[in-house]
């Protein structure tokens, strides 16, 4: 905070604030706010409804609980005296940033990630452990699909069935869970609809959820049935560009060359245009979080930086293909943490 | 806009968005937002990857897909040229109110919800008729939950089964569900633990969902066996002090007084101090909205305004107790949405 000139972080909402103190704020219109000044003692401001929900810990902050009938803008405004420039949660509703900054008119706002977001990017040996227990979880979810039928299905049945045994395996949340069947898998964040699925078809599954606080997130791909020439061509390319992004990730690579080694695979293959997004995201209490590995990000990586690789290609009104693993940065090399099968599975 | 000298709404997540054009932006780091001009067309500006998500209305807005190497922020602000007042969405996260403030130094920014907040707070009969469905869908799932057995089970297990019920019945969302056993309920948003329900105890579930775009939302209490005769009596005071807050939901009158209403009624029980949140809270796109029923609050019900009625008792280490219905003001007065039984169920 003092290298960034930031006098007092004020975070709610989204993963910060579990990051810190392990207590996550509800997404309600009831202001939850830590207080975390550069000097002196930390201050958590919750409704009171919730004080009950929140393990105290005297030694890390004290608990300030606020009535219905009291505006929680103005106690955490009360806290904030002679701060001239506040790192705010990234996440924090609008509604309570305009308040504050009303409340505080001579303070200059920037975003709190300035200090988490290098602290969070860097996991250590127990955040890489949650990685990989999450990353066993939905691993083992998409070997158990490969047994599954798919034909007859609406996409929205296998959804369901990715959210229940993501719950079943141990995670405390399902995060998402794209099924994308034939030419919808052309939308790469495609919503699951109720159409149903047909041999002869591709089907994209992307899920992921959270687990102990740590996140999940695998996209592996189902045939139908035997797939055309077109379909296996493009998928074997998209193997060896996913393959190369994920040994291009040593420490000390820059993001974008990451991102480039993918790139450069499906651009020869001819399908250089038909992957339209960035190569990956990290990963941590956060579903997307840095590092991005994404072209113009000149962000080198270091030892314990962990994100998805994940190259796609989409053909508008025909199919869609994404390969994505969990990597980690690491002194020996980059390390996968999921170890399913990443050939195009044959289903019934 | 015009009333409020609101040159230009900047709407992102949350339901200002879907309850304008039917599209919900998704909450992730990819900055998706409606600019929203008092007298030009509007724009939507969204990532490359989701833009086939978004069903294309070109007489509502016009769509602007930005690439993975843009700057989404730069191409909203290029679109806000001359605004003076910019009402931003709400929910839209810290990062981008902060981000296009410095973009555009020199507008103000106020909340887009002085517009839309009163627009959304009045249902119309298609509104009225969606709440009135997921009603439905929570009032047949409280009731199944009498024939449960609730004796031996975790507070989490009989959380998933309401998840589950809520996903079978239609809602495409569960939002919440509460499960709060014996001395657990004492805390008003009790995450659902590992703890074992016992026999004598008093099970507090609290759970709601989206359905077709609309929430639902109930409270119902479940006794393992007979309970005491002070939670009984207890629990009776509540029944009565719903029971009044109800009735006093007329329109035209404060929702402080309808607040009032149901505090009197636990004061003179000897209960006033352990009824420790507000009564209810508007309901509709979003699970808590405008109208708050709240003391202090002294903003009129009108006809289409929609809310909980959820008077509580809480007892620290001992138990808790809520019941909650939706209901609207009609002209013919008020009218519960919930129809499920309201006596404390004695179950297994």
């Amino acid at each position: 905070m003092r290298d960034e000139g930031i006098d007092v972080l004020c975070l709610s909402v989204g993963p910060d604030l579990p990051y810190l103190i392990g207590y996550e704020a509800m997404p309600l219109e009831r202001l939850t706010m830590l207080v975390l000044p550069v000097e002196s003692e930390a201050i958590l401001v919750v409704p009171r409804l919730e004080a009950p929900r929140v393990a105290e810990h005297d030694d890390v902050f004290t608990l300030q609980a606020w009535e219905e009938t009291e505006d929680p803008v103005q106690i955490v405004a009360g806290h904030l005296g002679g701060a001239s420039v506040i790192g705010i949660g990234d996440h924090t509703w609008a509604r309570f940033v305009l308040a504050l900054q009303v409340a505080i008119p001579n303070a200059r706002f920037v975003t709190a990630s300035t200090v988490t977001a290098p602290l969070r990017a860097i996991k250590d040996e127990t955040e890489i452990a949650a990685l990989e227990l999450a990353a066993r979880a939905v691993d083992t979810i998409a070997a158990a699909m490969r047994e599954q039928g798919f034909a007859g299905r609406t996409e929205q049945h296998v959804h369901r069935e990715l959210v229940e045994l993501m719950l079943d395996s141990g995670h405390e949340r399902a995060n998402f869970a794209i099924v994308a069947s034939g030419p919808n898998a052309a939308s790469p964040h495609h919503d699951p609809s109720d159409r149903v699925i047909r041999s002869g078809e591709v089907v994209l599954c992307d899920f992921g959820g959270t687990m102990a606080g740590y996140c999940s997130d695998i996209t592996r791909m189902y045939a139908v049935g035997e797939p055309t020439t077109r379909i296996r061509d493009a998928y074997d390319a998209l193997v060896v560009a996913q393959e190369h992004a994920v040994q291009a990730a040593t420490v000390g690579t820059p993001c974008a060359d990451v991102d480039a080694a993918a790139r450069v695979v499906l651009g020869e293959a001819g399908l250089g245009d038909r992957f339209v997004h960035r190569t990956g995201h990290g990963i941590g209490m956060e579903a997307h979080e840095d590092p991005y590995i994404v072209s113009g990000n000149a962000q080198r990586l270091e030892v314990g930086h962990a994100f998805s690789i994940e190259p796609g290609v989409y053909v508008d009104g025909q199919f869609g293909l994404r390969l994505e693993d969990i990597v980690v940065a690491t002194s020996e090399g980059p390390r996968r943490l999921n170890r399913a099968a990443r050939d195009l599975a044959i289903v019934d």
